[in-house]
């Protein structure tokens, strides 16, 4: 063992429930011998996200499954150590989805260069990359906020959710977010600027909605799904727009959890829901990222990264972070 | 008592589940007397849909509850007797909210003028009035169907399922229907040119719904919510749009029901849900109107009607078509 092999974390098992240590592996193999028209990356930062906990099932959805002993899938920004392509070069650095490893090899395809004169370069994989394109075609382009409206972020202190909230914000509206624990509220009020902040695990959730939203809600960005969203539902006014960007609470679930049958809503207040997945926006990243950046640069968008050290801390962070237990992006430093 | 009565349907009580037959009131009253302005109406037909229920509860919604004690709410066409207004004269035919009643007065807002050298006037609150307006604007504006996607009808036989349905096959869809009886399945297969059929009292709603929609299902126009609803989410493909026009298997339950949580189908689908009310589109009622006669005319849209005699029986039919006993749109022969 030395400094020098690559530390590759892989899916031991198929988690039943919330994931456990015994479901991921840890091994050190050989750092990947490059062949011609591929390039050879260090990783620096790789970004843990709650769609992981989906990508463990074997079920079919959006994207294909990891299979059991296979690296763990996620996004990623590092340095490249050796080049044999002449796209791109020693030394540069780029983000991808190179998996929980700390060497990758590429073929390109994918890659994306990142200038770091222009900011943190973890910041490709947070606010300048999925969470903050997530955030902001879910709360732009599919919940269409106009000033004055009345905006409810689920999970808003979380990697998609502080973004949402704040473009929310900035577009003129009175934001309101859940979170699990009183530092995860207190942030989101007193250094995000939203208007108010429930605690979901100790508030009646509907009496502090009642509170927080007199007029109703017009917009709800929802990343967790089950009580919280029902009593969302309830209190939507006409015209509501509902994104349905992640629904974690369901999703280290054994058995799919029963919750009141209330469509009848979207009806009576002619309401729209609608799934969405980032990739659908591709052509549109430029404008997102121009947008993100200026308002980083303005001083009107902030963002909070909660970082681990080490690759072989990513199954514990990562079980950690689908229990509430990480405040912002969740991220590991990998060297 | 004689004929020249106005026999009324009073709301008598609130119903708890299932409306019983006590809790409506006939009564029978004088003619009412025309006043200047006003014109007098004796109903032809009166439509009975499931969104009355609705009305007989005392809960906030998109029109107000009927008080106990006052005329059931209804659409209604019939013929003017009386006019003290220059806009409507003897004679005539008007549609309009008139409720559930033999005679109404009306000021002649919200009235519409029917052409009975056009067809039987009672298409005005069927196949050319409301009902066939939900489904017009629920299925193409709401839908957006493209020839070739597998489009779901839940109660495909009922007043708006019917039309939903051929519209979609006009539209060159390839249509399922669900429907509580055989009757009914075989009626919109071969009455209506429904591709096929599902009995979902009788079948595995699922296993019905993978034969019947092998390539996964584009569009779902929903009537009734529950877990034929619940089904056909499972199944949906990218890209899906669902139109929640009604839950009938809701409205009459004393405590909400439960079922599973499952929107993350419609992340991972990129999928919208959208519940709709035909006024909205109230500036292209015109358009619709046209389109609709136009398919009656060329034989391509049938309409089936379930008639029953004598306003005294409404409260009694309007029971039966909670419980899925008409077949096709329920309407009471008046006079």
């Amino acid at each position: 063992m030395n400094s020098e092999s690559n530390i590759k974390v892989l899916l031991a098992a198929r988690p039943k429930g919330y994931p456990r240590n015994e479901d991921f592996l840890v091994i050190e193999s050989e750092i990947p011998k490059i062949k011609e028209g591929e390039l050879l990356v260090k990783i620096d930062w790789l970004s843990l996200d709650p769609y992981m906990r989906g990508r463990m099932n074997d079920v079919k959805s959006y994207a294909p499954s990891v299979e059991v002993g296979d690296v763990m899938v996620g996004g990623a920004v590092g340095t490249i150590i050796e080049s044999r392509t002449s796209l791109f070069s020693k030394g540069e650095i780029v983000e991808g989805s190179f998996g929980w490893q700390s060497y990758a090899l590429s073929n390109g395809v994918g890659l994306r260069k990142i200038n770091p004169d222009l900011g943190p370069i973890q910041s490709s994989i947070g606010v300048l990359g999925m969470p903050g394109l997530t955030a902001y075609f879910g709360l732009l382009d599919v919940c269409q906020p106009i000033a004055g409206d009345t905006v409810v972020v689920s999970a808003a202190s979380g990697a998609v959710g502080q973004i949402a909230g704040q473009i929310a914000k900035i577009m003129g509206c009175r934001v309101i977010g859940t979170a699990g624990t009183n530092e995860k509220v207190q942030f989101i009020v007193d250094e995000l600027g939203f208007d108010a902040g429930i605690n979901y695990k100790t508030e009646n959730v509907g009496t502090s909605l009642n509170s927080a939203c007199p007029d109703g809600i017009d917009i709800y960005f929802d990343n967790v799904g089950g009580f919280v969203t029902d009593e969302v539902i309830k209190r939507i006014n006409t015209g509501a727009r509902i994104a349905i960007c992640g629904q974690v609470s369901q999703y280290n679930l054994e058995e799919p959890e029963l919750g009141p049958r209330n469509l009848f809503h979207l009806t009576k207040s002619q309401a729209k829901m609608e799934g969405f997945l980032v990739f659908a926006y591709e052509a549109r990243y430029d404008e997102a990222l121009h947008r993100l950046s200026k308002w980083i640069n303005q001083d009107k968008l902030k963002y909070k990264e909660d970082i681990v050290e080490g690759i072989r801390n990513a199954p514990q962070t990562f079980i950690g972070m689908l229990n509430g237990e990480n405040l912002g992006k969740t991220l590991i430093k990998v060297s």
